[in-house]
């Protein structure tokens, strides 16, 4: 089940640049690609005509060309023409609320009447210069739940990104998590231990000594329908922590935008922003290869639990303290797909 | 739903030259190989004895041994022989009219009693030595019904192959199409256009001018179960087109056996046959790796397409002018189901 | 269907030496591994904390540990620790009866209780230095019960294995058949024959000629649930076959452990005991290398014959004398199937 009145990542820009790009996102296959004036634009991938896929087509002074017989689609899901037919009895095809913003295209698969583009998250590193953003996508076999679950409890680094990001001090640093309105937020701090090696890195890379004890801190910010942003970040020992003034310490923003495909697949859109040294190139190259490795030290993990559970359906999960960011995400999550499946009263 | 009582290609000659092929055809997995004297037989690729699959053996002085335990089967579906067995009370398998013919091996999967060798087409071209053939074989994972709408609506060409047959006059140019009993027929007749580049080869082939402006037709022909032959061709512009004189013009023959293999797949038998150059061998391969280009380029197109239809099962498809020789092939394909499933009154 | 209270070989020690090993076995997901002292066991492949396969854990000072959040797991099924939290209350999982023994693992997959470390079958050739093995391990997509056939009727080796062991006097040479409690043994004495070239190496690696002719012996053996061993061999034509002195023969075990994954598959334990040349090493490597190619001919044949007997469950096969091994073998089987879904009526 998704949340499907709600704006999802869908691709990057880069990825509708040159072609239309077909993706199924919550269980739509939609087409993705820049239309008028290259405004984007996001449809039901399916020729009225014949059923093909008009992610197979092209694009044409601003018309979704399909590459089959050559109906030329309106970017609100409407014929617009076709050699030798009139057109206007075609049935139109579903065309699907999309906003380009903070460098991602942004896709809300349900009802268009309530899509608002001012709910897409605000993403202020996104749209500053003080910042800097590396990313990238992996696919995934699992539901985008055990994601949700994997970034809100970082006691996994110790094990999954042992050599990385992980120490025992994530372990035995208890964390707390509190529910506001639809956001979940889970934090830990971990003061006065060593570095793990990414982030002796990012010191290095924000001329820091790596050889000093530093203050951690992991701050998971949960919001609807499925993304997180961690705060997280080092600051040499005694300054402050996560307080402490930005030349004593290297922080960022993990920035994780979940999207489903189906119940047991989804789109990971991650990346890091950081606002130290933000014009070093080298730096952000650095940093997005070294968190593209740790990342995809979770994909087995991920899909191999994902089968687990397909294959034990009726089994109950422990609920741990570990797990209270997951699991209030979830109640989130499930009381959000509840109310949208029963309209308001007064049909609003 | 397929035609059962319907003769298919099967495979070419070469197939079987070394060893049985098994190939799965209109639902039935079928063992085809060179028997007595080498006559091509055909049977249910299944051993009576413990389930092997018969194609996985080897022809001995025309019986077809099981590669598991040496079952020596006869061409009806008899066993013949096994190491130290009484065969006689072994229950027979099926086994299927076929016959070689024209270059390729039919195979009729229906009831044996109404396979009638004269209903194979005639194929004047492949029989002739002022005609040339070359052709191949694709798989592809789509309805056989798909592939006939393909061919008979040839405005796909303008999009799916434009750099080599299609060009926007095919759009431009109203087809008829016509049903003359089991037969379905649809004509287009383009004067006075460039050749586009396959048929600028073409010419050349033919030692004509390539650089002038030509007359092109296009005749497609549909007949049961699903085959798909088409006239085409170009005369140098106003000698009278695809009546000129031969001298004038490079014209062939599109040939199209498709043979359904499940519901969702199918065996793509494609070729040229010509008449003109008829003994130039390296002409024969150039037009059959270009053609196999050609070909090539519908796969994707078709296998989505087939994605989509399975995945929107309850869409209807548009039905336009372009649709008619689909539509009327369909339309005789699902008579002749029908009718195949009610026996006739009288018990014949 | 597959008897559950039995000892299957699982594994071979080598594939649990360094990390732990998942795999399904009776259709059951184990995870084997090293706990306290090196000592073998298996659980459930499920992590009791959120479902992640403890195969991809580690194993650290006898405690499986989880991959995921650390979870420390103990060999009886119960938690014996995890970061932060209290375990009394974690839901145990399943533990099951794993032992160690003649140089593979076995387990058993059904009920705990009845599981006797005593029924796991002797192998005199494992724990003799008078003997040398060497083998090894495939995975096939076929049901059990065709192994067991294929093993059972050994004239398929004259088809399959035409190059190595196989000769027409399998064929033509009669077997006998009998069940001795749970315990199916099928016979052939083939004798002044040739032998085939798998059988004149092994006389050369007894430094016996390979020009002269030979008794040659096949003795299978089955036993519940799906283990076959063959006594086969060759010895210098008439000094007594199978009973003839040690110096004049070449005679070994093919041992084969066969162990469902699932209705459709299985992993096949192969190998060869031998008591000449021991310590041959050189000797058992080209032992093994030419059964491991002899034995890799039959996976085509039993996965294509699984694919049809799947695609023609109604079929009924033959069961001629050849089949005899085999279909007592399937009685046995189907015998302990049924008494165990029977509990007996006192309740032991």
């Amino acid at each position: 089940m998704f949340l499907k009145n709600a704006w999802y990542v869908a691709c990057t820009p880069a990825e509708i640049d040159d072609k239309p790009l077909g993706r199924k996102i919550c269980g739509e296959s939609i087409v993705f690609y820049r239309g008028v004036d290259g405004v984007v634009a996001a449809l039901e991938d399916f020729c009225p005509h014949r059923g093909a896929p008009l992610s197979l087509g092209r694009v044409i002074e601003g018309k979704l060309v399909c590459g089959y017989h050559g109906l030329e689609m309106g970017c609100d899901g409407k014929t617009i023409a076709m050699p030798g037919q009139r057109v206007r009895g075609f049935p139109a095809i579903r065309s699907y609320p999309v906003v380009e913003r903070h460098g991602f295209i942004w896709v809300w698969p349900g009802d268009p009447q309530q899509a608002d583009a001012a709910r897409i998250p605000a993403c202020h590193w996104a749209d500053s210069p003080e910042w800097a953003f590396g990313g990238g996508m992996y696919h995934i076999a699992c539901n985008y739940r055990l994601m949700v679950d994997n970034l809100m409890d970082l006691t996994h680094e110790t094990y999954v990104h042992a050599t990385s990001i992980g120490q025992k001090e994530i372990d035995e640093t208890p964390s707390t998590t509190k529910t506001e309105g639809d956001e979940v937020i889970t934090s830990r701090f971990m003061n006065g231990i060593e570095p793990p090696p990414f982030w002796k890195m990012a010191l290095r890379g924000n001329h820091l000594p790596d050889d000093q004890r530093v203050d951690r801190w992991q701050i998971c910010h949960f919001s609807p329908p499925s993304h997180v942003m961690i705060e997280v970040g080092v600051a040499l020992e005694g300054h402050g922590g996560y307080e402490a003034d930005a030349k004593v310490k290297a922080s960022s923003i993990v920035v994780d935008f979940i999207t489903p495909e189906t119940e047991t697949s989804m789109w990971y859109f991650w990346g890091m922003a950081r606002n130290f040294n933000a014009r070093d190139k080298a730096l952000t190259a650095a940093i997005r290869d070294g968190q593209g490795k740790i990342f995809a030290e979770d994909l087995e993990m991920l899909e191999r639990q994902q089968a687990n559970l397909s294959a034990w359906p009726e089994r109950q999960l422990l609920k741990l303290n570990i797990d209270a960011g997951g699991v209030q995400a979830r109640r989130v999550i499930d009381r959000l797909i509840a109310a949208e499946r029963v309209p308001a009263a007064d049909g609003a």
